[in-house]
């Protein structure tokens, strides 16, 4: 992540625009450059929109500029976890709560999928010896 | 695939159990040698549910020996289907429904992360352009 590069303003209100501060757009052109460097190369990258300086209106202003596609996924692991598709395939918006269902760490992901989705071999592996005991059970 | 080698029974009830064919147990065999298959080669495969002779009360034993896994997708695309990962890594239970919600179609997928999950090149591209397009009107 090249995140260094992106002018990131201080917490100061656009002229019109309550809540904004300017911080959002040029996430937006670090989204189209790591979208680039997803297709060239495969390379997958994530922004921690919790480590930046985004208000509540930033990040609606931000959410609602990438949109809402197709896909959305749940995943139920010491509290609920969204990977929720934008309009912009490739590009995720990924919430995770904690137990009591707060947000705990929020991210723009780019990649063709999230590894959160994936099953990892050990673990299916695992899976495989529990469905043998239950077959040798039938 | 190697669906010809189950060994699928006419409908006739098994005695004591109402509405279960037997043609359920096979198919978990059959998951067993897909899940190897994916951990050896790592070639995914399908079973396609709606192809086979299998009664609601097989489908729900089915379901039941599989579990429920934390991870559940949902797709919005000319009706809603769902991918359900079951208690068994790797495998996911797939319902395609029709605009109306009527089941369309239903699949066990064995593989790491359906296909359907992935956002394909091609599009990422197309969402690409149109970001940057965004970006210039800003």
């Amino acid at each position: 992540m090249t995140l260094d590069v992106i002018p990131i303003h201080v917490l100061t209100q656009a002229p019109g625009e309550p809540g904004l501060t300017g911080n959002a757009p040029p996430l937006l052109r670090e989204l189209a450059e790591q979208v680039s460097r997803l297709l060239k190369t495969g390379e997958p990258s994530a922004i921690d929109l919790s480590a930046l300086p985004l208000t509540p209106a930033d990040l609606d202003w931000l959410r609602e500029k990438l949109g809402s596609g197709e896909i959305s996924v749940t995943l139920q692991a010491n509290g609920e976890s969204t990977l929720n598709e934008t309009a912009c395939p490739g590009i995720w918006w990924v919430t995770h709560r904690n137990e009591q269902g707060a947000i705990a760490s929020q991210f723009i992901e780019v990649t063709f999928v999230p590894e959160l989705v994936k099953a990892h071999p050990q673990d299916v592996e695992i899976g495989r010896e529990q469905l043998e005991l239950m077959i040798s059970d039938l």
